[in-house]
């Protein structure tokens, strides 16, 4: 999952993809069996049979309170996590399971407590769990599609001077432009989605990997079996929750100041430091690690090797040859201009290659399904879709089973009008147009209106492509948006701000469709009402449109030197969009030496790696999973290796744990990951709490050469 | 086990004592089983009987090159710890469960290799085993008994400065005398037991709690379910032992100087750091505390926060008052010495008692012995005491066990006749006698003939008083020594010298004996020849006579600051026997104000507290185990609390595996405890030859406050 800057909630490569519903699914086999179940018709074992007895509340009632409170919660520490991974390298790990986890865990408490107490009203029931889920999805995805880590951060002053911009085009981040912002362009992903989310989910029966895997997880629980395992799971989710907290206090007590501390552990020797490679004792990505494919870990580790072991030390070589020995470390005209620029040639190549193929596949596909419609509609069959890979499109016969029927009965019931959905989309673009100038003046109300009329289209685009293949394209939208907008209003009409702000809205629309599309699939599956998605989806959105700005706003002031390169916050892909935004805006003219040469090679090898492997997979699917994905690849390309061996840790030990006890590793490997990435987002919030009261941490762990240390001895030596 | 620095192989204090044996026999519930049966003559099942089809080799075959091979081998790897032990904090841990599974692990590889390649002539006999065993004790033992950690070191100038002695009495170590001094008075200590054995281990039946356990175990390992659990525990110490290796040269990279890496690491505090409480990470430490008992481990700590958290502070506030403030802070007229003296009269206190205690019992049992000794004789019955607390003193009854029969028959059948061992003394005496003074012009040659006159009288007492008690008083008849001899020479003669050379001759005598005679209990119970056992003994202090010189000398090479009070190896108990040794020279007039009140009143605490333990074992035992040791206790007043908050660590995390799964921790506790420590004992061997090569770590991992850090900021600023 997760090894882009723009994929949050789903998994964005169909190879990872597979990887991960393939673990996501071992860890309670008795979910993969409910799967195969639920798609064979004729079996006799049926989810929706063993939950048969149950009572599906009616959708006032799957909204409660406690929901909203539990998800309100997990909210703010989903946010606390996103940031703090949006900051440091933009890699999102899927949190998926560990807010199912912890929801039900809450929830699970709450009722127990008034149990015992004697005033439980209602019980827990998978649909309230599912609207958690969603609100927790939905509001923890705007930390991720209000680009903190990439366009909105990359408009700033800080980011703007790193890339050499001696205009004045930046606008720096404050709470109210930014909640304003994504009030007004957070919603219309959603409305833009409700009305097709028939066609999706009931007619074309789009597999939404992500989604699904998310709701067996939430069934299983809510079996007896299942609830036993979630224990089990719960309690290693707090062993290493706790841990992982603690260690993060541990640590913060020898960070006197940015270079000290254990993220500054020089582990393979100075001179590897000197170039990034060392181990930072990052419990969050120790966790990510094991919750990414070891193939992203691995693309990661080798991008990191390529281009800090390698590259980066080559090109600094022709210092002053190729490229001016005066410029700052940070200028862009230099050696940091080469870092941005190749990870963004690779980025594209990338893009654009999966952009084209999943484009094609939607097309392809989409047709097949219109044409079988009309013939269906006219035989008044069952719809079942055909020329889909996913494993039910074997299935294309007869009757519905009793779990379909049943789905699509109460999917159908709770029917949110298309008028609604309709004149809400039409209101709210309305206010938008009307705002977003008087935010940002260099975008102007047409380019506004033009976004507005294409992305229906597109957000169905990305709504439909993400249930073929788990892929979401959003960040590419995005990029999409930058280039055209940013050309379209030119450098001196203030182009780079247009273009980030037009990705934004691209970005927000995109994202929330397709994010919303996949919590509409787990509501199906878990009989959750459309109506009490859609509201939890709105509470959920409105949450994270308050709560995220607030998260980054405490990072922003506790961290007093985020964005900047070295440090703990170095927030990649602000740097990178704002790069990529100059680049539509003034063409290469700005890349140094040689730059635009080694970027076509990058662009190039991004796309031959891609071929390759999609040749492979046919071909010799064994060979096709070595094959490392660009993407991943160019991520270090920028921050350095550092966190890609944190991963490789984390995989490693997942390694050795399914070679020591497969079954234990399978069943408890996501929930110490999660236990582990939490507990260190968890602790964020203190930190940053910390940082803004002016807490500083009373000790430095310094790491000098024994000739430095000498001399520091020297020095302090005179001082006492 | 060692609790003190004089205890090297065999457990020093009763209580501790108990407790150890209780858990090493947990180790192996199947030998405890044995052990009862052992002692119930009526008893069917034998542990003899198990045996009887092995032929017992004839006793020259008992010593293979084989078994002196490995010997050698682990007498180098176990003088490299015991030398760590000896020179961080004297503290040394028994390696003898280390030393039995060690041994027979290279042994069993050994004849596994040959076996396969169709070479293999003796089978590996438990006899063979034992004689290893004897082998390394002997050897390691001469690495703790020759003093390097105390009386020997504390003569050199590096001591002698900090303890403010401005006279020229003292003797730098190098490497011949120091082998030339232990040849002549190691061998002395075996020459005197060898005719007691018979009347030990037939006649009076002594127990010799650590012989019988390692009998007991070397007995388990030749059983078929034995060789299983060892061979199981031998994979965790493999594993913990190639952990703790690679840990401690993972270390050594941020050891630029003596104030970096992880052995200064702050882990409490910046404050607590100064005061000497922190976590050193020292794997060696937390093994020794697995293997100590837990109130051992518990003492240290009081200890510790009594009087680095409470009293030394408090005494420095009165700097200026008691003490002059110009003093320098390693100035035995200074705090320095309220620490040491402090120390010694906790040390003496507790000597003293346990002294006296172990005479009187020694000597009420013996007359009894002698007593029913003649009845018997004149009775021709089998021999049995009575008035032991063993267990098998209800035993007192009619014919031997099979047992019983068989191993007193092995026992005598090879005899060391006592002419051979009578002339043998008289010869290395007389060889002693000439060849002392030359080595110390101080110690007069009538002084050595007192000594070595009343040797054998000492050596069986404190032979027959482990016997009993498993408590070897060694160090205390040292002290006596020093005391002794230091006051006949005095001040003007060299008494600190001659008062620190006549402990060392003492105190080999009389830990020789005690712990040859343990080895020839160990040897009783394995039916291995007194024959072989001699010879194996011969061998191994010969071996240690050159191995722990050599040791100690690359110590000193490789660790410049050896002995300074706050390096790596502050060797403390160097500076405490200098200081005795000047207090019986000088009297108490090199005291600073107040101590001797103070060392009064910690002398008379070590009584009581000894006296109240006592009372309570016998009207309130389960009481009786919370009171605290007091020589335990005053091991940190002089080096800091550190290594006991590693200790209290190891104990933690026994007593969690115990909570957690008894059986496990029982079983493997002891073997990874062993791993722990000779894993880390193993690098000292390749960080002191780099420290003698003048290899130097390349990082220095430093802990400033943040203030000092941003001095040394600002400092680093100006260097580039």
């Amino acid at each position: 999952m997760g090894h882009d800057d723009e994929d949050h909630p789903q998994p964005q490569d169909h190879e990872v993809l597979n990887n991960i519903n393939g673990r996501e699914n071992n860890h309670d086999h008795h979910v993969e069996e409910e799967e195969t179940v639920t798609h064979e018709s004729e079996s006799i074992l049926s989810v929706e049979k063993m939950f048969e007895k149950q009572n599906v509340p009616e959708w006032r009632k799957q909204v409660t309170i406690r929901a909203i409170l539990v998800s309100f919660g997990l909210s703010v520490l989903f946010s606390f996590i996103v940031m703090k991974f949006n900051l440091t390298t933009g890699i999102v790990p899927s949190l998926n399971v560990s807010a199912g986890l912890l929801g039900f865990f809450f929830v699970k408490i709450w009722t127990k407590l008034l149990e015992t107490s004697g005033t439980l009203k209602h019980p827990f029931t998978r649909q309230e769990n599912t609207v958690i889920q969603t609100c927790v999805v939905a509001s923890s995805g705007i930390a991720f599609s209000g680009g903190f880590g990439s366009y909105l951060f990359g408009m700033s002053e800080t980011i703007a001077i790193q890339s050499g911009d001696t205009t004045n085009d930046f606008k720096n981040p404050s709470l109210p432009w930014i909640i304003a912002f994504l009030f007004v362009v957070s919603f219309l992903g959603l409305f833009s989605v409700v009305p097709l989310r028939k066609i999706m989910i009931i007619d074309f029966k789009l597999t939404y990997p992500s989604g699904t895997a998310t709701a067996l997880l939430i069934n299983s629980f809510h079996t007896p079996n299942g609830a036993k395992l979630a224990k089990k799971q719960i309690k290693v989710l707090g062993k290493f929750f706790s841990l992982s907290f603690f260690w993060g206090f541990f640590q913060w007590f020898y960070t006197a100041t940015e270079d000290c501390g254990f993220a500054q552990f020089p582990s393979l020797g100075l001179k590897a430091y000197q170039n990034r490679f060392y181990f930072d004792f990052s419990a969050a990505y120790i966790g990510a690690g094991m919750i990414c494919p070891y193939i992203v870990n691995v693309s990661v580790l080798i991008g990191g090797i390529l281009s800090w072991g390698l590259m980066w030390p080559l090109i600094n070589n022709r210092k002053g040859d190729w490229y001016s020995a005066d410029l700052s470390s940070t200028s862009m005209h230099g050696l940091q201009g080469y870092k941005v620029f190749i990870a963004i040639a690779m980025i594209l190549g990338d893009g654009l290659y999966n952009f084209i193929k999943v484009i094609i596949r939607t097309i392809s596909a989409l047709t097949t399904h219109l044409r079988q419609r009309h013939l269906l509609l006219n035989t008044t069959l069952p719809l079942h879709s055909s020329q889909q890979e996913s494993s039910h499109s074997t299935t294309t016969t007869t009757t519905p089973s009793f779990d379909d029927q049943r789905r699509t009965q109460i999917f159908l019931k709770d029917q949110i009008p298309t008028w609604f959905a309709a004149s809400g989309y039409v209101a709210i673009a309305a206010i938008s147009i009307s705002t977003l100038p008087h935010i940002f003046p260099q975008l102007k109300w047409y380019y506004i209106l033009v976004i507005y009329t294409l992305a229906p289209v597109l957000a169905f685009c990305n709504a439909y492509g993400c249930g073929l293949t788990d892929w979401s394209l959003a960040s590419t939208y995005g990029k999409l948006a930058i280039f055209t907008v940013g050309a379209w209003a030119g450098a001196s009409h203030g182009g780079v701000i247009a273009g980030l702000a037009a990705c934004g809205v691209m970005m927000n629309i995109v994202s929330t469709a397709s994010d919303l599309t996949q919590d509409f699939k787990t509501g199906y599956l878990t009989l959750a009402s459309p109506r009490s998605m859609f509201v939890s989806q709105l509470i959920g959105t409105a949450m994270g449109c308050v709560i995220s700005p607030c998260v980054f706003w405490l990072f922003l002031k506790a961290f007093s030197n985020l964005g900047q390169p070295t440090s703990q916050y170095p927030a990649p892909y602000a740097a990178i969009y704002r790069s990529m935004a100059l680049l539509g805006v003034e063409g290469f003219s700005s890349l140094p030496e040689n730059c635009l040469t080694l970027c076509y090679v990058f662009f190039g090898a991004a796309v031959v790696i891609n071929l390759v492997k999609d040749h492979l997979v046919k071909v010799k699917p064994s060979v096709a999973k070595f094959v490392p994905i660009p993407m991943a690849m160019a991520i270090p390309f920028y921050i350095g290796p550092y966190f890609a061996i944190d991963m490789c840790v984390g995989s490693l030990i997942l390694f050795v744990w399914e070679k020591v006890n497969k079954n234990k590793a399978n069943a408890f490997g996501c929930a110490v990951a999660s236990g582990l990435i939490c507990g260190d987002g968890l602790w964020t919030l203190p930190a940053s709490l910390l940082g803004v009261f002016g807490v500083k941490p009373p000790i430095c762990m310094k790491f000098l050469s024994r000739a430095t240390n000498d001399r520091v001895d020297t020095f302090l030596a005179t001082l006492s």
